[in-house]
């Protein structure tokens, strides 16, 4: 891949300096070294983000829900009916849906965008201003996108990241709702890993066995298509990806560049993720997994990542749903490394040499 | 075991009726049947301890940590002097230590308790009120306590059980802090699974190998002065356990007796249920397990409980801190119930007959 391929500049990694006093100050907190496990890993991450040790905690934290639909949904790939999609936008904007409970009990907010709702009429200005088209491509038989489509839904991803981080947001999750998408995410994690489809695929909202055999014919039909763009991460987002999956490369690795921390959720969100790390090397060090899906190409393109999730409790709902769970444990391990006393400052005996 | 060797009386199990009516709203909730995976259950768990759908917030969560000494910390078993576990009740009094941070991030208060800390002045009236003794014996040579301290403990469990629930609490969490508790923990966990020192030995606050080879030999000692009384709770408690343990048991249980919930901690605290299951049978209906610490008598006190964790995050501190990071996920699951659109209020379709 060229320079040119890619509309995103180069990312710098978080602050070692920042890193290195987290992990000095944790090792001055009142508990035996390395007793809080992942807290202290979470910690020092997130004081290298914002470089800053101690770190803020995160008072801004953003969810943007990217919908869209797919047309691989003609192959009969899901459970519902492509009309969800557009139903469900309203109940996000209504405040109904799990991501939007989830997301208060986070102490996040949420917005929904409708990247590629196959409707006219997006619900409203606000909701639809970076709308790409009506769908996407029926990846089975057809290209997602045209060139220029997936280009225009690459940077609407990194407008929408600007404008969140330009209004203050300090963390970001990117959540997906699209019947379908697991379909065309699935193919980008099989393409990106060399992996065969029958290994991949997953249930998605939960299709029965002559569901899933169609969902596989489906991947296994958009990756025979995928063969020749499968080391152009753009060419792949056009052949087998969607305008969802598309927005959502562009809004995590913009988040990097503009060095503001991302929780990645479930199968969908972290297969565009998989490839905004090939847009923008080095993005992943901005993210952290925010939990493992059932979908099994989720814990593949998880581990192609080099990312550990933090729950695991079988969630496979997608919206940002599981990153949203997640969010109260980031919240305690900044909490532990701003405001618990040091051995000094609480009069308590420290550990002894042989075991720090 | 006779009626007369429990003080608790007969545990009636959470409510049938508002978990069925939980289980029937999760399926009418805008999402696919299942995809809020653990959450779902929790909730459904939730309304059935509260006895009714939806269940309420918690708002009145509370951590109540027994801090106590360990004789057995003379075998050189732990990193740490015991004069530690004082100056940790002086931490967690001030508001510094870890799940100080960590209940308030996850909207929790913390009551210290001495139990049996090994000095003379508790540091408060209030904070040594139920207090027992000083430190307990050395379980490897010597018993824990007498059969009138481990009664007096086991009830001075159950009456800060019915305190905290007299005013007020909705959940309640037990943590634990004492230099060498670990080592009569694992004796518990060990006793009552039948399973040898070398396999459940952990290195509690750290330490090495050799140190690690003390304290499986203290284990062995004290499974070995313990073999009469395996099948007797109050006998385990007495020969190899604690105050704390004793105290902690009493405390597991009589939430149960009350009907209010428990999100159980680590080693200490989980060993400490094993032997509160055995005194109230039925009991563990009445408990989540909060998290996996690193300690492998864990895994088996859980396995035995047949609970399984919220989360896995390498932490290995006590104090209630396990259980106070996966608060929120429960906080989180309850809110889904409670707050969540149907598919008939947010007009969303439905899932097809075939996968529901």
């Amino acid at each position: 891949m060229t320079a040119l391929d890619t509309p995103f500049p180069p990312v710098s990694p978080p602050d070692p300096e920042a890193a290195a006093a987290a992990r000095a100050r944790q090792s001055r907190l009142t508990k035996p070294p390395g007793s809080l496990g992942r807290l202290e890993d979470l910690s020092v991450w997130a004081a290298a983000c914002q470089g800053v040790c101690p770190p803020q905690a995160l008072d801004r934290a953003r969810v943007v829900v990217f919908a869209a639909d797919h047309g691989v949904t003609a192959a009969g790939v899901s459970a519902y009916p492509s009309a969800v999609t557009g139903q469900m936008v309203g109940n996000f904007d209504a405040g109904g849906a799990a991501i939007n409970v989830l997301a208060e009990v986070a102490g996040a907010t949420v917005r929904v965008v409708d990247i590629a709702v196959d409707c006219d009429e997006p619900l409203s200005p606000a909701i639809g201003a970076h709308k790409i088209r009506r769908s996407s491509g029926n990846i089975a038989v057809e290209d997602a996108l045209s060139a220029e489509e997936t280009t225009a839904a690459v940077m609407a991803g990194r407008q929408i990241a600007d404008e969140e981080i330009d209004s203050g947001a300090d963390l970001l999750i990117a959540g997906d709702m699209g019947i379908g998408n697991t379909t065309a995410a699935t193919t980008l994690v099989a393409a990106l890993t060399g992996t065969e489809p029958v290994v991949v695929v997953g249930r998605g909202t939960g299709i029965d066995d002559h569901g899933w055999m169609r969902k596989a014919g489906a991947v296994r039909d958009a990756l025979y298509r995928a063969r020749s763009v499968t080391r152009d991460p753009l060419g792949l987002l056009r052949v087998c990806g969607g305008a969802d999956l598309a927005a959502i490369a562009g809004f995590c690795a913009q988040a990097a560049v503009r060095r503001t921390p991302v929780l990645l959720d479930g199968l969908v969100v972290t297969a565009a993720a998989m490839v905004a790390e090939e847009l923008a090397p080095g993005a992943r060090a901005w993210w952290q997994a925010g939990h493992r899906s059932t979908e099994p190409a989720h814990g593949l393109a998880l581990s192609q990542l080099q990312l550990e999730p933090m729950v695991d409790l079988g969630m496979r709902l997608g919206e940002g749903t599981g990153a949203a769970v997640a969010l109260p444990i980031l919240r305690a391990a900044i909490a532990t490394l701003a405001s618990m006393a040091t051995f000094e400052e609480a009069s308590v005996a420290g550990p002894p040499e042989s075991t720090s």
